[in-house]
């Protein structure tokens, strides 16, 4: 029998289709590798970026080799950083000027590199070189919300090979994290407990949609998945702001999040996947209803009509199968 | 300058991002064309479906050939007719039995035929198809919504290539739908008309949105669209619900979407596409603040993280350019 699942946050339903159950290798298709070199984010090319706002370096001057990251604007920006916002009224229709920055990280000089192989150090790098670049346009005050996201492999929406992910600031918070704020506001009101610590409650005594725990993060399958494998590595202390980040904190999310990729890989033959970052807005931190959390999902089917239309995702892989399958038993 | 627009039903913004723009053609893919023929859906393999729930015939008996379109179970439903709602926790969370009907419309016997090469008489007869279809299932009191959708091409989720459509009965009102109704009822609060006919004559003065007019229908380009040439079909009369379309205006509907398909195939080079169509809930008809509509989008990229993590969409066709294009009008 299909079962109905509830997300608790935002309220969507999502259909978990045991009738289309496949299992968990079923589902990997080609997997994601580079396979150019010498692109316009590998060393020695620079100068094909424009000129760098933050780099991991030693001594070495800025724009040159000699990087472990590099933080760059984006040379196709979906917003502009330059400008005012001049919001303005077409009869019924609201508009405003595309004002906001689109900058891209590059994780790593080596093209073929990966979340996976990479040092939890560097890794653990480049998750401060996120927190950095959100403290710094936090101070933007025509900014009301960074989002860093990823895109891996083409199927994902990547259009280079190169490892990297990217952030946008916009004037605007997005729908979809005003919903999880008032999804999150409601429960507060409520209970007077943050819904997402009571989640990792309910899920670390439970067990079976757990995928790996550390010190300070878990990673787990959510109860009410949009897509197969669907997974999120949350803070398990109440964290409403990724910038609150600890240094120790950062680098104990770098071994969660590279022991993640790598099971991933393994189960589903490294496929293109996305991973976004829900956290505050901007000028909001210290929420005590809200927690930010890293969400992954791997792209192994095209989103059809009925998605599109209802904003109900039919998901034939049962999170706790998924769950069992990233912490490596058998399916 | 990129602009940011709100589409005023539901408070979403999207990115119209014209750093990225190009030209109408730069959108074209290889076109979605029947290879295979002698599938499950063509005629003489009527016993090869679950026996059908409607179709139309003349003398011939069911389940056999001599039809124009048949009404079919879907043999991998998402969500089944039978059995109880059963709705139970688990803790925090919520669910119940994946009760509900997911039906195929096969709209010709012709596994080469198209929306768009169909004869109008034909396609009216499937679009009176769902609204028969809905009228039936209304009856059922464990069924809140009906969302008929299409997905046609690979890319756009479909399976089989043979031309179908597809309903979801579904227990709950999605929450898309439960979005748009309530921004609806938001603008009736305030100003006592209907939101969808206060664009439509929006639309309809200014016109360089409008793709194409009949009698009773507009196919425009909506103020923020989410996807590249993505199109609505309205009914200029105000109608809450589809099923309420007499015989008359589903001919004309059918003329009017036989003509846009052809525009979009003559543009995009034969696009795989989506199509939804957004309705009242079935136990709420003859609302005075919601608009039924067809909503059509061309699948011609990945939706990527940003779009996930945010609801926010990055579009880099302004939808003035998508509809002068869809006119005929030089680009």
């Amino acid at each position: 029998m299909p079962e109905l699942r509830k997300d608790p946050v935002v309220g969507r339903w999502v259909i978990i289709s045991t009738e289309r159950a496949r299992r968990p290798t079923d589902f990997a298709r080609d997997p994601v590798r580079a396979k150019g070199s010498n692109c316009v984010f590998c060393a020695g090319n620079e100068d094909k970026t424009p000129p760098e706002i933050l780099a991991g370096r030693g001594d070495t001057p800025p724009n040159g080799p000699g990087w472990t990251y590099r933080v760059v604007p984006n040379k196709f920006p979906a917003l502009r950083i330059e400008g005012d916002l001049e919001p303005s009224g077409e009869g019924l229709f609201d508009r405003m000027n595309g004002v906001g920055a689109h900058e891209v990280v590059i994780e790593t000089p080596d093209h073929q590199g990966s979340l996976a192989t990479m040092s939890a150090d560097a890794l653990a790098d480049v998750l401060m070189a996120y927190r950095d670049r959100l403290l710094d346009l936090k101070k933007d005050p025509r900014l009301e919300y960074v989002l860093v996201f990823k895109n891996h492999g083409e199927a994902a929406g990547a259009s280079l090979e190169h490892p990297h992910s990217q952030l946008i600031a916009t004037p605007i918070i997005p729908i979809m994290v005003t919903e999880e704020l008032d999804g999150s506001a409601r429960y507060w009101q409520m209970k007077e407990r943050c819904v997402w610590c009571d989640i990792i409650r309910q899920e670390r005594r439970e067990r079976h949609r757990v995928i790996l725990e550390s010190k300070g993060f878990v990673a787990l399958a959510p109860f009410a998945p949009r897509f197969p494998f669907e997974s999120w590595i949350l803070p398990t202390r109440h964290r409403s702001a990724f910038e609150e980040l600890e240094v120790d904190e950062l680098r104990d999310l770098a071994t969660v999040l590279r022991d993640f990729m790598r099971r991933l890989n393994a189960t589903l033959n490294e496929p293109p996947f996305n991973f976004m970052l829900p956290t505050s807005p901007l000028h909001d931190a210290g929420l005590e209803y809200f927690h930010w959390h890293l969400e992954i999902i791997p792209k192994l089917a095209n989103v059809a009509g009925f998605e599109w239309g209802s904003g109900f995702f039919i998901n034939p892989m049962p999170p706790e199968q998924a769950a069992a399958a990233l912490r490596g038993e058998a399916g």
